[in-house]
């Protein structure tokens, strides 16, 4: 038994609960461009949850792997100190709408708490310790996460749920491209095919990553994300997407 | 914009994040026996989350009533202070069985934190301030809400997703039969029927909330549970439940 999370003020209205995360998420997603909007829609993305040391014990996850789903409950790191608005402009309604932040699942919220159902590939333990192996996920490298539970789908999967102004994954499917010279840059760049950057790359970019708002400014033609350690360059064509470039950031 | 949450610590392993709860639940549940083990089985158990005045806000809100049911993001507060165990024993395996507590739905974890989707009828503005309308509510009366999110079924609901050991809702429904007493006790406990007793008490009882390691115990046949101020009696016959009192806690 470790620390309890403290539970600080004795008025309701004034409480406060502090939580530390079990672990921090290791994804390929440097940077916040190029982060699907669902988790799911980009199965090449694989990640790590590794464990700090006291919950890196194997028991404390025995029988998770009967799940084929987990339930990942993170901090939105990277919007701490932003504070929160109490409507927001989603981006799947092309920023052209206010809904209220709850309404949303907006970043920016009184408490940035998130949770996204992934995929579990299993329990690794390796000389780095023990972490949960991933895939499907939606996170920015180096999230916090402070739970994680099973998806129990009688409880959880409510298909039939009516989803108001978000019914729908983003109809569009663009058709990518890789040039001949990415390609050999991938190839430089991941010599043994171990981060698999061709599907990734190609599913990241198929759902169209760009902000909504981007509609209102197709003169627009040429982008760049971050992946890894990798800057990705690519171009809207008459065909769908073409990739450019993949290089090194620090090269 | 009011506080944002606080970042504590340089060290990421010692990070803290410190949330204050958006409002609180009332409903039915007065008591943890009673309470069904998932959302969505009790669909007569309506709750309010009532929100604090930083958050009572129409506008936060906006276009939320588009989506039939929403996250509550919670805090397990009736087991602060309590730590958290490597391995649980879930009530659905019968307490025979330890799991680990990552692959349950269990209170006892490292952070507290749970998450339940449900149905929302509505926002309520009246005398006590703004609220949510709910349904089919799991939690007990007076739980901290840190969050609400719309639910989203493209993202949420995997309805084929693996459940390791707990792959089905309780089957056993039993028949539950209100003795012409504890009718009588019912109409004058709720004299206009606001609490809806009768099928509320049915439902909660028709799934069994006696604990799996009751099992063990054919003997006893007599329980007691308490819904809002009332103290609900029953007995296990052979023909199924039969309610035999219903009495309020303070007189």
């Amino acid at each position: 038994v470790t620390t309890a999370p403290s539970h600080q003020a004795a008025d309701q209205d004034q409480a406060s609960y502090a939580f530390r995360p079990i672990g921090i998420l290791r994804s390929c997603y440097t940077d916040k461009f190029g982060i699907p909007r669902q988790p799911g829609l980009v199965t090449a993305a694989e990640a790590r949850l590794e464990l700090y040391p006291a919950y890196a014990r194997e028991e404390a996850f025995r029988d998770l792997e009967g799940f084929s789903h987990v339930w990942l409950i993170f901090v939105f790191h990277d919007c701490l100190g932003e504070g929160w608005r109490p409507t927001v402009r989603p981006p799947r309604l092309g920023g052209r709408r206010k809904v209220g932040v709850f309404a949303s699942r907006s970043p920016y919220r009184p408490n940035p708490i998130g949770i996204s159902a992934v995929e579990l590939v299993g329990l690794v333990r390796d000389a780095r310790g023990l972490a949960l192996g991933l895939r499907g996920v939606d996170l920015l490298d180096g999230t916090p996460v402070l739970d994680v539970k099973p998806y129990v789908p009688y409880a959880d999967a409510i298909p039939e749920a009516a989803a108001g102004f978000a019914p729908q994954p983003p109809g569009r499917e663009w058709a990518v491209e890789i040039t001949a010279d990415a390609r050999r840059q991938i190839a430089a760049a991941d010599p043994d095919g171990a981060l698999r950057l061709e599907p990734l790359i190609a599913q990241i970019l198929r759902q169209d990553p760009r902000p909504g708002y981007m509609d209102r400014y197709p003169e627009r033609t040429a982008f760049g994300m971050r992946l890894y350690h990798l800057e990705v360059q690519w171009r809207v064509t008459a065909q769908g997407v073409q990739v450019t470039a993949v290089t090194p950031v620090d090269g």
